[in-house]
C-alpha cells in the first residue's frame, strides 16, 4: 500500500515528511500533476464492473488501487509543463488525474472537496461557532450602514479580507490591519468587508491537527508591542513559538470542527487574550508548519507520516477524506 | 421559509419553475450573484456564538436563516457586473455570497462541493459500476500502447472528453465521435484520452432524477440512421423524446448513485442496445430538461418545484446537500 504525495519539486516541507514516512518502510510516490503529459502518466480502465488504474512517474508504475493514502501539499497546475500547455489540455489532465484518484479508497490529506470548502471563511466562522470556540464579533458586509453600527457595538476594529490572498502574480497576503475609528465606511457598498472586534492579544496561538492529534504552540506578545501589528505574519518578533497545552475545552472543540469539515489536517489561529481565552482566527487547511516544528520541536511532520503511512482506525473508516463512525 | 434560486435573468427554464413554485405559495427570490454589488447586497453577523445572514435583491431582505432550499442553475460569476469587476472582487464577493450560505440549513439542489466532484467523467464511471449501472468498457489513457490493446479487444470505439465542454468563449461542447479502425493512438502520449466501446443503440434515453423521483424518456434510433451519429446533442432527428418506464434495477442503482453522489438532481444519459440494456454513459448534475419536458410533457418542472418548496423528508435530513439517514 502506497503513500502519495502531490507536490511540486520545490517543496522542502514535503521532504522532511518523506524523510518520517521512509522510517516506516511504507512506499511513497511524489507525484507533481504539472508533469502531466510528460514524466507523469496514467491510465485507467473500466471493464465490465471492474476498475484498474495506474500512474507512472519517472518511468515507475504504481496502482492506483494500491493507494493507502494520498497527500495534497502543493500540486501544480495540471499539465502545466507539458510541451505546449493549453486550458483545455490542463482541464483534461486534472479531470482524468484527479477523477481517477476521486474512485479509489485512499484516505485523503485532505480531500479536494473538503479542501475547497474549507477556505470559505463565513463558513469557517460559523462552523468555530456549531463547534463552540470562541468567535470574535464579525460582520461581513456590503451594507454601510451595517458596517456603521457594528463599529459603534464594536469600536476597536480590525479589517481583513474575506477570502485568502490576493490573486497576483505570486499571490500577495493581506494582512489584517486596524480600522481607524473616524472611517465612515461608504466604501464597504462596492465588495463585501469583513470587520472584526480586535482582540487584545497577550499571544498568538498556532494549533496543528493531524488526524486526533492537536499539536499546539504559543508565542506571547511583548509587552512593548505596538497594537496596531494585529498580524503576527507580518509583526516584527523577537519571540519564538514554544509548546503549549491545549486546554481540554477547545481540544474537543477543534475535533469536532476537523470532524464536521472532514479535514484530516489543519493549522488553526488563535488569539489569547488577558483572561486566557483563545479566540478562533482561522483554520488554514493547507497551513505551513515547518516554522512551527523548528521552534518547537513537536513531531509534526512525524506525525503526518504516522497519518499517511498507517491503516483507519479501528471502528473507523475512511470515506473520501471524510471520517464515518461505522457504529 | 424562502426558496433561493441562483440563476441569471436569461435563465427560461429557471422561469417554469418559478412558475410552479408560486402555485405551492413558498416565497421566492432569485439572485444572480454578477450583480453583487449593484442590485445585490449581503450582510451577515457572527456575535456570541449565534450567526444572522440577509441578503437584499433589488431592495428586497431576506434573512438567510430562514430558507428552505437553495437551487443551484446558472449562477453568472460574483461581481461580473459590478461598476469596476476585478478578479479580487469576484473571489470576494464569491467567497462572502456562498460562505455565507454555505453556513446555513437550507437544502441545496444542489450543492456546490457535489456539483463540482459530479463533474469528475472517471468519477462518475467508478460510482455507476459500483451503483449496479453497466458501464461500456473504458478507457482512459496517456500510455499509447494501452490504447492499442484496448482497441484490439474491442475494435468499435467512441472518443469522447475527459473533461465537458471546451472551455473557448463561448464554451463549445465536443462531439463524442468514431474511432477510425487505422488510428494509431501514438498522440494519446500529449493528453489524456477517454476511449469507450461503442454501444450499438436503438435508442438514447434520458433519464433525469429530482431526489427520489425518476422521469426517464426515450428517443428511439431511426433503421436507417448512419452509425457513425453517435452523439444524440449533434445528430440529425426526426423522432422525439417519449415517455418510458424505468426497469427495477436501473431504478435502484440510480437512486444510490445519486445517494452517493450527494445529488439532488441529475440528468442521466444511457444507451439502449438491442437486448434493452440500458448502458451508463453520464450524469450531468446540471443538465437541462426544457427539451425533455417540451417533448414528454412530464412534470420535471413540478418535481423540482415541489422538492424546494416541501421540507425534509420523515426519517431524513439534508446536511449540505447531503441526505443522511436520521436513523
Amino acid at each position: 500500500m502506497t503513500v502519495l504525495i502531490l507536490t511540486s519539486d520545490e517543496d522542502v516541507t514535503a521532504d522532511m515528511v518523506v524523510l518520517r514516512l521512509h522510517e516506516t518502510g511504507a512506499p511513497v510516490v511524489r507525484l507533481d500533476p504539472a508533469d502531466l503529459t510528460s514524466g507523469v502518466a496514467l491510465s485507467g480502465e473500466y471493464i465490465q464492473g471492474v476498475y484498474r488504474g495506474h500512474v507512472s512517474v519517472g518511468g515507475r508504475l504504481v496502482s492506483v488501487n494500491g493507494l493507502r493514502s494520498i497527500w495534497v501539499r502543493r500540486p501544480g497546475v495540471a499539465a502545466a509543463r507539458a510541451a505546449q500547455p493549453t486550458t483545455w489540455l490542463t482541464e483534461e489532465s486534472s479531470q482524468a488525474l484527479y477523477g481517477m484518484l476521486r474512485g479509489t479508497d485512499a484516505r485523503w490529506m485532505n480531500h479536494p472537496d473538503a479542501a475547497r470548502r474549507a477556505r470559505h471563511k463565513p463558513w469557517q466562522l460559523r462552523l468555530a461557532q456549531r463547534s463552540g470556540l470562541p468567535v470574535p464579533a464579525t460582520l461581513i458586509t456590503t451594507f454601510p450602514q451595517a458596517a456603521r453600527e457594528f463599529a459603534e457595538r464594536f469600536p476597536d476594529l480590525v479589517v481583513k479580507p474575506v477570502s485568502g490572498a490576493h490573486p497576483q502574480e505570486p499571490p500577495r497576503a493581506v494582512p489584517t490591519s486596524r480600522v481607524a475609528p473616524d472611517t465612515d465606511f461608504a466604501a464597504v457598498a462596492f465588495g463585501p468587508t469583513l470587520l472584526q472586534r480586535r482582540v487584545a492579544k497577550r499571544a498568538d496561538i498556532r494549533l496543528t491537527a493531524v488526524g486526533d492529534r492537536l499539536l499546539a504552540a504559543r508565542k506571547a506578545v511583548a509587552p512593548d508591542a505596538d497594537p496596531n501589528d494585529v498580524d503576527v505574519r507580518f509583526a516584527p518578533s523577537t519571540s519564538t513559538w514554544a509548546p503549549v497545552d491545549v486546554p481540554p475545552r477547545v481540544g474537543a472543540a477543534v475535533l469536532t470542527y476537523l470532524k464536521e469539515a472532514e479535514l484530516a489536517y489543519g493549522a488553526f489561529d488563535f488569539a489569547e487574550d488577558g483572561d486566557g481565552i483563545w479566540w478562533f482566527l482561522e483554520c488554514n487547511q493547507s497551513g505551513q508548519f515547518g516554522f512551527v516544528e523548528m521552534d518547537t520541536e513537536q513531531p509534526i511532520a512525524h506525525s503526518i507520516a504516522e497519518w499517511l503511512a498507517h491503516g483507519a482506525e479501528p471502528g473507523r473508516t475512511y470515506v473520501n477524506g471524510a471520517r464515518r463512525a461505522t457504529s
